[in-house]
């Protein structure tokens, strides 16, 4: 397999875009990674999306988004994985161009879920749990990560100011980041004093509903002329998956597709947790970063809340994380955040992320989960 | 690019499957396929499917029937290109193995339109076209076709009984296929008797809503051992794109995406129309046949309906089409379809088509179309 590097980087903010269509988004997002690799062609469009039939009405977004951009002829698909739909799309580019099939290619992440009421878009996301044994009981999708939260508060003798750190961090990084949907920092008590959507779990632990898009242009990389200076390589792509339904599993507090697709890509990429330098987690609710920083190897098991009260997931900490805000401060446009991690940890790499830049920034790792990480893909970028 | 291989296939009767849930329905496809493929592992799972979000409030699909087949943990996602998703299922599968990524991957379609009350299916399946130029002003993706029809006819001097031989032939066909929906044949005088659902397309004209599963095995060629006398080579696979919605078409009468993707086929496995031996054509509705049959090269343009006219399609003319009764009657599962068709292709090059066989079949092509053909994935299968 050929490698492969990110060559081009666009985005839009996050926020509830109201006065613009899901492929109004998804073009802006496009021509801007287009515009970024000095490129004004591709072979092919991969677009990650959840919930547009549900919300918006409209599938077949590979050929409409194509058309959009100018490119009406290429192919195109749109690739579902829930919420980490936009990690499985860098998944499927990487692939084609990995196999020597294209040599510009795609990646897009749009999602649009403030065109629905709250209510409905709270419905169409517990899609990505069990809709025969979960959903169909009437528990949202925060609610099941709810479940998660307070197990394991009990197991490990935990109570919710324990996590507040993460909220911190998130919101803390997200001052800087222009594209981010809440740009102002937060105090413990804040945090304390936040409103309880699902025991324990208040606003403060769960990422926002809103809408946005990024996108990538990728390229094998020995065929990079201009574009060399500022590529960013692929050095590991992995997929791993569990059961939707969280009574399927043995041990409910370990997220075993987290296990399993960070080994594969600790392998791929030759390195350690330890070598990493920045890591994008899918921090949709503060417990999937306790536990993603776990099971990906960051800390023991138990002891990821530890982490980051301990000061460690900071820009300048030990494992950083959420460094441009995360899902929980830049927001969590489906489809489209994990796209966004990538257009993030290319702009750690690149040394271009301003303020909130982790020094000397080497190796990224971002981590895009579907349901409670009953699907999770991770990619490791390097300079 | 390493040589890919088809080396098992399964599929469950397309019907009203009302005893059945879509992770059934997938899971005895793809338990066939393994069995026929004579292996129980596989490295990943792509699924084709269009509507279980909007139909029975389940997305995540790959992740859930990873896990169904007792494959959980596996690479998985779905993939949707409206009706050619399954289609687009198998291009995915196609690069993983091409690349050499994985050595065993399943490809499945899976679709379940009957848990919903017909009216709502046809207004979910109108999410193929452009919802926000199209399926808004209330036309059903039924009546897209039958604009193409009527002009079609106008402009080439023909009347619905014209187009009869295509019904005719399906159905035919899918008198010997098991696992079809209609199997009984139909006669000159029940086309024309048939009610009218959008002036021309009668239900004679249309494929019918129902579900069904359907699934490959794909290997690389060079690995094969126990499987290589039964396992078919994919010499080619393409997708293109065109314009979701009609209007911006600078030429509506013709398939751009059918010719583009057809000829990038062609190009791949170095043949032309004249050597293939059957053709499974998206006979979603008649008139997609005769302008397939025309931009994929096998007629002249307004000659399509003369070729089903003077008998060509048939088991024993020139260009075999819908063998096994096609969409038409062996049924439109929409996701699943281009699977299906996959499916069919290989029990022919394999002579396993029983009464439908068509003699010393070596090169078939199949083609699964998203849209009114906005999407076009076509693939060539070879002994």
């Amino acid at each position: 397999m050929r490698d492969v590097s990110v060559v081009g980087i666009g985005q839009t903010p996050v926020k509830e875009h109201w006065d613009k269509s899901l492929r109004e988004l998804a073009a802006e997002a496009i021509l801007g990674a287009l515009r970024d690799a000095h490129v004004d062609h591709a072979d092919a469009l991969y677009i990650g999306n959840m919930l547009s039939g549900q919300l918006i009405g409209q599938e077949n977004l590979g050929a409409l988004i194509a058309d959009e951009i100018g490119l009406r002829g290429i192919e195109a698909m749109k690739i579902e994985a829930a919420c980490s739909s936009g990690g499985a799309a860098i998944r499927a580019g990487y692939l084609a161009v990995a196999s020597g099939q294209f040599d510009v290619v795609i990646v897009a992440g749009a999602e649009k879920l403030t065109e629905a009421s709250n209510c409905y878009t709270t419905a169409a996301l517990a899609m990505a749990a069990d809709s025969d044994y979960e959903a169909i009981h009437g528990i949202s999708f925060v609610a099941l990560n709810a479940l998660l939260m307070k197990r394991y508060m009990y197991e490990y003798d935990l109570v919710p100011e324990d996590f507040a750190a993460f909220t911190m961090n998130a919101h803390a990084n997200a001052v800087n980041n222009p594209y981010a949907m809440f740009r102002s920092a937060i105090t413990v008590e804040q945090y304390k004093n936040a409103r309880e959507i699902a025991d324990p779990i208040s606003v403060m632990d769960s990422a926002p509903i809103c809408d946005g898009a990024a996108a990538l242009v990728l390229m094998p990389t020995e065929h990079l002329n201009g574009q060399r200076a500022r590529a960013v390589k692929i050095a590991a792509s992995a997929v791993a998956t569990d059961s939707l339904a969280l009574h399927a599993r043995r041990d409910p507090l370990w997220l075993s597709a987290v296990e399993l697709s960070s080994r594969k890509a600790y392998a791929q990429a030759g390195i350690t947790p330890q070598d990493v330098d920045l890591f994008e987690v899918h921090d949709a609710f503060s417990i999937m970063s306790v536990m993603s920083l776990e099971a990906a190897g960051f800390a023991e098991r138990g002891r990821g809340a530890y982490l980051a009260r301990e000061g460690e997931i900071g820009i300048h900490g030990r494992v950083p994380i959420s460094t441009m805000g995360g899902l929980k401060a830049r927001g969590h446009p489906v489809g489209a955040t994990g796209v966004y991690q990538a257009v993030e940890a290319v702009m750690q790499l690149r040394g271009e992320a301003g303020k909130n830049q982790v020094p000397d920034a080497q190796i990224a790792m971002i981590q895009s989960l579907g349901g409670v990480a009953a699907n999770a893909v991770t990619h490791i970028l390097v300079n």
